[in-house]
């Protein structure tokens, strides 16, 4: 009773000022400070309707929050942090919501992981589900499992009406959708979740599948009514997979998002009906990783959405219309159908619109006939699109399969169609664009020669919501006048009002180092980024270093590289999550019995990365050797000497063949590799799924000399299942095995220019037979 | 200009009484006139909103109508008999309608066939298609294709909202769904289409699939939305196949219907979140052919059913839910989840509720993996039902795989339950019903210990229409207080205003013959029903004699019976559609080279009967041989003797195996068969799908000697693949075969109380290998 008194003497009672709550007029409300998670549970014990629960400024530990109760529309019962920013999660943590009406606010999950499925969760058991709950102005931070082959969500949905608003979420790097909606039974279907104003932060590649942002469904689950709302999110870099968000469940809608740079595309994977529009693309120069949208089933709408420089193929294309699989198992590939692709506008785009994308009729000798993607699009309208490149770009479409399902109207191209599809439907015309804010074109006029297809009438806005009008409208996402001063990316829209994503980049620090203990210690004290400078001389480094973030080793002198000689028994370097080593202008050995670099064996949480420049590693048993969880973005050797060693770089312990991999790009460029006794580099992805696209091998400019004569299959490199292959320009000499490489043609892998001299020889394999995922 | 004056000049000008009509307050609406096709093209062509199109009486022929315009709501355009009821469509002919607002009535399609895919059309072409499109007081009877084998549909909806309303629709003997929902495009989803109030009249027994009364959707547009609407219909005995509805689109709605002796069920084929509420299923004291709701896929919600007198078992049970394939193909079966099944009362049902229906595991070595049903139903509700039985019957509950999906709540059964499945959610109390009409049974007192499941709150009435209340409410379809007088069948709410649907019985004549000359000219003067009755002696026939409708042949003298000698080549009776034989105590007798009874070659259009009792068949080639469309209903051979013919009944044409056959029931009893020295039958259905169940053979009390001796393959009977077979209490004796038959033991087929002497063997094989039809 004492403690019942002071709680109430803390209450802090106001009337609400909403004039429908009519219940709620005479409800005391209170504000209910808590400091420990006794306190929390008690104090969510207590609530009601109005309540305001406050948890204290400070780090809260291994905190499994259940946060039930019931509030009501206009008084919802609300978890906060006292400050915004100043609340962190850490630990072995989660949060799980059930009841009505519930809020949570301003919490920073960092420096932990959920203990269970996720760590965000609309449900805290199958009787006790969240509705009408929202979480809101929350951060989560590179809150991800130790080891990277454990499995959770960071976001689970589950019941009805739920909202994820205003949140910036970032870096996850293990298994498992960040946000995940289920559908699994009718408490969960007709949904109509809002996915609202986030910021996605980076999500770095993953590696094979499982890495999406979001997932709305699963095949199981993928003919129920879901009416998830994704919009006016951010996705910024989202990396982790082919699919960016993975739609598997049906009329879910996606409008008004910006996917910006992210290496990916939006997927309907499952499911029909998809609304997607006013969405932007934006790729980038360089890249051919970020994609558009990819189609498969029937009946969506894709209207006013902006691509530019989307550059990626097939897959990837800004717009993938796929082959079905005829009568298609529920978790295999349906017929396209019924889908309109209507006044979207493609700016500096290599080949936009691709057709059968997935067609494999060509192995059906190693495929069963229930993985043949042969039945092509049908009932598909592209109307009033607008294709502009500035460049010389007359490739707009690539077909994988006959175009024959597809009826093309009123769309317009400013180049010349030089495709093998050429549809009377699409009309070179000479127009010109404006450049209306940055990324952003318009056509400098309008072009109103839009067809008016069925239900066309019911797009009545284009792309910045202005209305499409009978006597103003254009053909493109953009209809003329714009409003001045358009903002495609406007951070305020997107994340929370307290964090700050943008952190500062520290300067470099360059560190002399005269000695091995200085070389050891330095490192160790290091911050990420830092530059240590050997003087000139041999080291003898008798330890492993550890590396667990970004590290430059150099010369001081780059004309005379100095030396460090490793007799650290098991590794000269340890390579930690998040560990970036790049070794410039020296030298590295060892004494045959240890590695040069090995990754920890568990808990490789995070991607790490390798570059060696101008370098020369000798005499270790194996160059790079890696653990099954373990996940490289980037392994470079560029002009560098590597020899006499037992194997070169071991990237094949993802052994699953469920199409994960080790790394995601192997560089191998103007370097010599000699004396390498067992295989060169044996780089692995296993399991036949296209849709887990990846794995990136180049070999340029090399030369390859007295490797692989222990090689026990006589060949030199091995890159089963990865599919992107380059091997071209390369010398091979005296290389004791019977193969260099096997080619996958399939894939449209094939050996360039390669000088070849008793060194066996480059085969291809058209079709790689692969063990089937599904 | 003059036709145009003349047109006018018959204008009847009136004032709409709308309110709301605004457009056309003034506009003149006319009444035309039109007695040939000319003349309704011309009219058709010129009408506008508010016409009626009137079609003079008489007989229209080879009329192909293609109705085509732009109505109001508030005033359509109407095309329409003169007098109902008088305005005959024959012929080859069939009616498209294109445009909005159209109405067609009070027309009478019958003695004719569409040249076209279907009878009446809501669309003429893909670009004219019709919505909001009414076909109403309409009779469509035995407008059946003369080849049983050509497909045709005679009502086919395209477009949305259209209306098939108050007709009459029966006889339907080809192959094809009566009506057919089309869903390909999005022109033609969320269509909302009404079917409502009809009468679909008798649809005879097809024999194999592709006999629904109707079918919404097929697999390859299941995905799509559809909102049919089937309500209000009477199903009276639609025997077409076993699925009379057969869904196979999402959120359709089948409520209020009676399903009155209907030889089959309302099947959820394909998609899902049907509402099936409030309809009516009656069976009949003998038969186990009539089924209930046959549930496959996701989300459908069955309540407030009434099932009475429902016996049949596995695809036909009141409740039958299967098991699925997991990740099914797009064609086959998805596994049940989340289907809620409340509020329903069985009443003298055998067995009502049956799960994992179709569960094949023990077939997977004849089968394909992809056609193994092992997916048990997951996520069902069962709740607040009523099981009544005035007799013991303790089995209400059936299962072919384990029960762990299925949550059973607040069930009552007056009997005890004896079934392996014991759920805590089925109750056994001691209840008293009520008799409130024919048929109709409910509580004496109301049960109100129902269970409150996720969306109960939704199931706001009774099978009546009463209100469900938290003080007012009951397990079962009824809630008392039944408002008085209720009626089950009131006829006057299906069907047209002006067709009488009954028609009066003809009292049979009897007809004495003394000749055969007589003999042949009286059976072709004959009225169907009629009875030949032959003098004593022996009537030498040299033609065929064609039976087209029912005729009994008998003796005067049943002691002594007459024969009919045969000398006419190809056969002694030609059976054509709508044939019923009827021999009783008569000697029939060949010389050798033709068969006893021989079906047309072609165009049987409609099933034909054969009954022999107490008669002699003798010195035939083959007793009966049919060919590939035909059809029989019931070939019955009892207390009769079959001698001396080189084959007996050959029932073995229909070998698409497409799951089709040639004869529904084949029943010999108390019969011999001697010296047929080949097959004694060859009864054949190829093609595996469980879904269309049929053939049904009994052999029962027969003595079978001195047969099968020139049969190639040593069998005596051949009826591969028929699913009902008894053969029990038959005497084998000297028979020179090897097999007397090959039963099929999944099927539940065994031999008993056979005497076998010097006869080969009955095998069984438990699972046959049959040719997959998917």
């Amino acid at each position: 009773m004492k403690r019942f008194l002071s709680t109430l003497s803390i209450l802090t009672l106001f009337i609400t000022s909403s004039p429908n709550a009519e219940a709620s007029i005479m409800k005391p409300k209170k504000d209910i400070k808590v400091k420990n998670l006794a306190e929390l549970r008690s104090a969510i014990k207590s609530s009601s309707a109005g309540d305001n629960i406050i948890l204290a400024n400070g780090t809260w530990k291994d905190a499994e929050i259940k946060f039930c109760g019931k509030g009501t529309k206009e008084n919802p019962i609300v978890l906060k942090a006292e400050t915004p920013g100043k609340v962190f999660i850490e630990g072995v943590s989660n949060l799980k919501l059930a009841g009505s009406y519930l809020e949570v606010r301003d919490l920073y999950f960092k420096n932990g992981y959920t203990p269970s499925n996720s760590v965000i969760q609309f449900k805290i058991n199958n009787d006790s589900i969240a509705n009408n709950c929202k979480v809101t102005q929350c951060v989560i931070e590179e809150f991800t499992q130790p080891d990277r082959d454990v499995s959770d969500h960071w976001v689970e949905f589950w019941g009805r009406h739920n909202e994820l608003s205003n949140n910036y979420i970032t870096g996850k790097s293990n298994f498992g959708p960040t946000v995940r909606v289920f559908l699994d039974g009718n408490e969960h279907v007709n949904n109509y979740h809002q996915i609202i104003n986030n910021h996605f932060g980076p999500r770095p590649r993953k590696g094979g599948p499982h890495g999406e942002t979001i997932q709305i469904g699963d095949s199981e689950t993928s003919m129920t009514p879901s009416y998830t709302n994704v919009e006016n999110n951010l996705f910024d870099r989202c990396n982790g997979e082919v699919e960016i968000i993975s739609s598997k469940s049906n009329f879910n809608e996606f409008k008004k998002n910006v996917f910006f740079e992210s290496e990916g595309s939006l997927v309907l994977r499952h499911g029909n009906y998809a609304k997607i529009d006013g969405n932007v693309f934006i790729g980038n120069d360089a890249s051919d990783q970020m994609g558009g949208i990819r189609i498969i089933n029937t009946g969506h709408w894709i209207t006013n959405n902006y691509f530019y420089k989307i550059k990626g193929n097939a897959f990837r294309s800004a717009i993938a219309i796929m082959n079905g699989i005829p009568k298609s198992s529920l978790n295999r590939y349906n017929q396209v159908t019924d889908v309109v692709v209507a006044y979207n506008s493609f700016i500096d785009c290599v080949s936009p619109w691709q057709f059968s994308v997935g067609s494999n009729v060509s192995q059906k000798e190693v495929l069963p006939k229930s993985e043949i993607r042969s039945a092509r699009p049908e009932r598909v309208t592209f109307a009033n699109n607008l294709i502009y490149s500035a460049t010389k770009s007359e490739n707009p479409i690539v077909n994988y399969d006959k175009v024959d399902g597809v009826n093309f109207k009123n769309n317009f191209i400013n180049n010349a169609n030089n495709s093998e599809v050429k549809p009377a439907g699409l009309i070179t015309k000479d127009f010109a664009v404006d450049k209306i804010a940055t990324d952003i074109y318009s056509l400098k006029q309008n072009n109103n020669d839009v067809f008016a297809g069925f239900d066309f009438e019911n797009i009545t806005n284009d792309f910045f919501g202005n209305e499409r009008t009978a006597s103003n409208n254009s053909v493109g996402a953009i209809v003329n006048p714009v409003k001045s001063n358009p903002v495609l990316i406007d951070k305020t829209r997107y994340g929370t009002n307290w964090f700050a994503t943008e952190k500062l980049q520290a300067t470099a620090n360059k560190i002399m180092v005269a000695t091995s203990d200085e070389l050891v210690n330095q490192i160790k004290k290091a911050v990420s980024g830092d530059i240590i400078v050997l003087k000139s001389g041999t080291f003898k480094v008798s330890e492993s270093i550890v590396i667990d973030k970004e590290i430059t080793i150099t010369s001081s002198n780059s004309k005379k590289k100095s030396k460090i000689e490793f007799t650290a028994s098991k590794t000269a370097f340890e390579m930690h999550p998040k560990g970036n080593l790049i070794l410039k202008d020296v030298v590295i050995s060892g004494n045959k019995s240890q590695n040069a670099f090995t990754t920890l064996d568990k808990n490789m949480s995070k991607a790490y990365n390798l570059h060696i420049e101008n370098t020369e590693i000798t005499n270790f048993k194996n160059i790079l050797e890696v653990s099954k969880g373990s996940f490289s973005d980037n392994v470079v050797v560029t002009n560098s000497l590597i020899t006499n060693c037992e194997n070169g770089f071991l990237l094949n312990k993802e052994t699953n063949d469920g199409g994960d991999y080790n790394a995601e790009f192997v560089t191998f460029t103007n370097s010599k590799f000699d004396d390498i006794q067992g295989v060169v580099l044996d780089y692995y992805r296993g399991g036949y799924d296209e849709s887990t696209i990846g794995g990136n091998l180049k070999l340029e400019g090399n030369i390859f000399t007295n490797c692989g004569k222990d090689q026990t299959e006589h060949i030199l490199i091995k890159n089963r299942g990865i599919v992107f292959v380059t091997i071209a320009n390369n010398i091979f000499k005296d290389n004791a095995v019977k193969t260099i490489a096997v080619l996958w043609g399939e894939k449209g892998q094939k050996p360039v220019n390669n000088k070849i001299t008793n060194s066996g020889k480059i085969e291809i394999v058209q079709n790689l037979e692969m063990k089937l995922m599904y």
